[in-house]
């Protein structure tokens, strides 16, 4: 579908871009064309006219520049492993890869920073500075694939958000392309700048609709000489989101709280045809991680944490010491999304509440999916308050009906979330799947501001089109 | 002055706004308008025409409504401790003092969050929720008299930003007044939000320019239990700088980390008349704090820093175990600003830089100083990378010629500290003294994105006027 505002690419279009990028960048193969019309939210799939590998911040401004004034829309691309279709190109024209901008530029030992581009994998970047004995902490499920570029655009969480926070928190400056060919550098390589609106986190989380990252500088930390992982099983899954926001009154700040119900575990451990975690007679496991600069103090947190959890009835607790025993859990938590997506027709939310309200949250989605005949099950960063929620199509439902019934449900989800002071998306960003739902979070002011944010930034709508805001008439 | 582009106020405003509030609550006596005249910054006073105190939002609602349409600069007040000009009614017109909005509303133990009026004293919020054995680490200078609302809008830093962050990272969510006199909510009660663009980071920091905020829900942290400070003497100020990096390269996170040239230690004790710092033959202190949960922790970081000072041919370090000790100790440093301002003409500047890059920055303003005939000293949040200048009036120099003088050389040392990565302010806002330096951390292009911020926010741009912004012809 071509939306009446934009133009359809034509043959002046198409050598426009080829003597921008050279003819080896402008991609319409078949194979091309359909690696870049899916990213991991659900089935969907949304064919471009065309990708375009650009290969630096000039030809992203020649390319972003030559669009606005011809209303071709462009859908930036990275690893495209998002989870609300923030990259799905559904008014199709261009999508714009980035994969070509894929170096770490620096990594400054001195003052604890690195500089790199885009469309490098966070796996890879958390290696390199590890190599220097600096942590990036950032670490989304898919650290393995996604990039870093992909995460600042999302506001990437992770596991590891609990202690040490999400990627606004390490984000410094970016360098980025604006939808009308300007190049800006948003801040500086400084801890604190209070000089002028911070466009930096204005730029962050906002999914591609306000500028294309060409480079950042983030935040790194010492790497943590030690860690311990606690796998902690509960008869009530209740009872485990309770024990949560108990630990943390205690006074301890794990490095990881994961929440996870039984049928997301035996997903995942299907899936992958390893068990080390024992199901039998539990609603739910949290895998909790400790880190720190030695044996001593990581000990003293998992003794204090021990006895919290005690206190919540809770069953026999694994401790694992070994890097490949902690790495053998963490598997499981990381390979759930994968495994309740592959061959099953499903409905993922990201919902997040105040942490101490997650129990009422998760007996909330219990409820409504009951009500509604749906099987639902949660995991997450508990520690955050941030229960992913995967709702799967009931055996033989038709597929109409299970998108009347599923929009009728998550409705009824996300008022509920709201309801206890939370909101729609933790992590995962709003993109096209949650976007006819941001009535529920905001006002019409507020949604107002945002939409003028976007029109100042991008005056004739081409970047990123169809995402974040809900579908209304024109203004 | 009164900008062609505003109304004088008349007998009708002024029943208007009585009508609105009450007669009490519209002030035009001497005091009041004395009163609300000037803030921290330098000698500067410009005379409101009449000071407003609104009692809630929605009183705040009514009369930024009623400015908007009728044009008339509305300039909100805080506690009036800002360093930057940042409630300076530079336009006359009406002060929007927010000081009846001075309720703690919610500590919130099982959440760790506490939701606050404006005109909370940071002091008196820390200590409140301390009783709950919580603690809100960011800790200005001013903290015994500066408001949390005042903080959020310049986004203050303060003494332990080194460990624990800066305001903006304790804000979850708003509520704001806009200047068009509607109340908005900016996010959620949750540590996590990927909904929609971050007009909580967006307000942070905005100097009172893009609304009034009338409510902040922030993140606590469990209160640590155990501090030590030390106090290390240097004869060679650069020295001083390079031991700040290498201390973060250990692996250690002090939780303050300050440094204080002779001068302004000097300064502080004559207007104490307590001398608890030995400023002969030295150069510089550092001012080392460390917390945590336990006497041991500290003490091994105490150590550790220990040995990172002695290579840098540090002097005899001072342990301070006891509250009484550290608190003579901060004393000297809290009160600088205020003793080197008293009876001084004295220019305030707030640089930033990478924290390696803080032996350069304060060799570069040395030198320019040097230059130019100026007496300057440097102290502050070395852990940061920000460095506060003194920069005094030469005796007997002429103010005229000063203010030429002094225009020249502040501009000289921001060009040196962006050229080092750094930028004009790290936590003092830039208000109105610093305005016209921004063509030197910003392009035109960034410039005019803010200033298109601005206008979406306040379309006659009636709120905090003549901030942030270069002076420039209306666009």
């Amino acid at each position: 579908m071509v939306a009446d505002r934009f133009s359809l690419l034509n043959a002046q279009d198409l050598a426009a871009f080829r003597d921008l990028l050279g003819e080896a960048y402008v991609l319409q193969d078949e194979d091309s064309l359909a690696d870049y019309s899916h990213d991991y939210t659900e089935d969907l799939h949304y064919r471009p006219q065309l990708v375009l590998k650009p290969g630096n911040a000039s030809e992203i401004a020649a390319v972003l520049g030559y669009c606005q004034e011809r209303r071709i829309p462009v859908t930036p691309a990275g690893a495209r492993t998002g989870l609300s279709g923030g990259m799905l190109p559904i008014y199709g024209g261009v999508v714009l890869a980035t994969d070509r901008l894929n170096q770490i530029l620096d990594i400054d030992t001195r003052n604890l920073q690195v500089t790199t581009q885009p469309a490098v994998v966070v796996q890879a970047l958390q290696e390199a500075v590890a190599e220097y004995g600096l942590f990036y902490p950032v670490d989304p499920a898919s650290r393995g694939s996604c990039y870093i570029g992909g995460n600042i655009a999302e506001g990437a969480g992770g596991l590891r958000a609990v202690k040490y926070g999400i990627t606004k928190d390490y984000v410094l400056d970016l360098e980025v392309v604006l939808p009308t060919g300007e190049i800006i550098q948003t801040g500086a390589r400084t801890l604190k700048n209070s000089t002028g609106y911070n466009l930096t986190q204005l730029m962050v989380g906002s999914e591609g609709t306000l500028g294309v990252v060409t480079r950042a500088t983030l935040k790194l930390v010492p790497l943590p000489q030690k860690r311990m992982v606690m796998l902690a099983p509960f008869s009530s899954a209740e009872r485990a989101c309770d024990a949560v926001s108990a630990i943390f009154r205690a006074g301890i700040v794990p490095s990881a709280l994961e929440f996870m119900e039984k049928e997301a575990i035996d997903f995942a451990q299907d899936f992958l045809g390893s068990y080390p975690f024992d199901t039998e007679g539990i609603e739910a496991h949290l895998l909790i991680e400790v880190d720190g600069k030695d044996a001593d103090s990581v000990m003293a947190d998992c003794e204090a944490i021990y006895a919290v959890l005690e206190a919540f009835d809770c069953g026999e607790i694994l401790f694992a010491e070994s890097e490949e025993e902690q790495n053998r859990l963490w598997k499981v938590r990381r390979t759930i999304g994968e495994a309740t997506r592959s061959g099953h027709v499903v409905k993922e939310e990201d919902t997040v509440v105040p942490r101490a309200e997650l129990a009422k949250l998760w007996k909330h989605i219990k409820a409504v999916a009951a009500r509604f005949g749906i099987s639902a099950f949660c995991f997450g960063h508990a520690g955050d308050g941030n229960l992913h929620v995967h709702l799967q199509r009931p055996q033989g439902q038709q597929l109409d009906e299970w998108e009347q019934v599923i929009e009728e449900a998550v409705r009824e989800i996300f008022r509920g979330t709201v309801a206890l002071g939370g909101t729609l998306s933790g992590e995962h960003g709003i993109g096209l799947v949650q976007k006819d739902y941001m009535d529920i979070a905001f006002s019409p002011v507020e949604l107002a501001l945002m939409r003028g944010i976007k029109r100042l930034f991008d005056p004739n709508g081409v970047l990123n089109p169809g995402k974040m805001f809900p579908e209304v008439s024109p203004e």
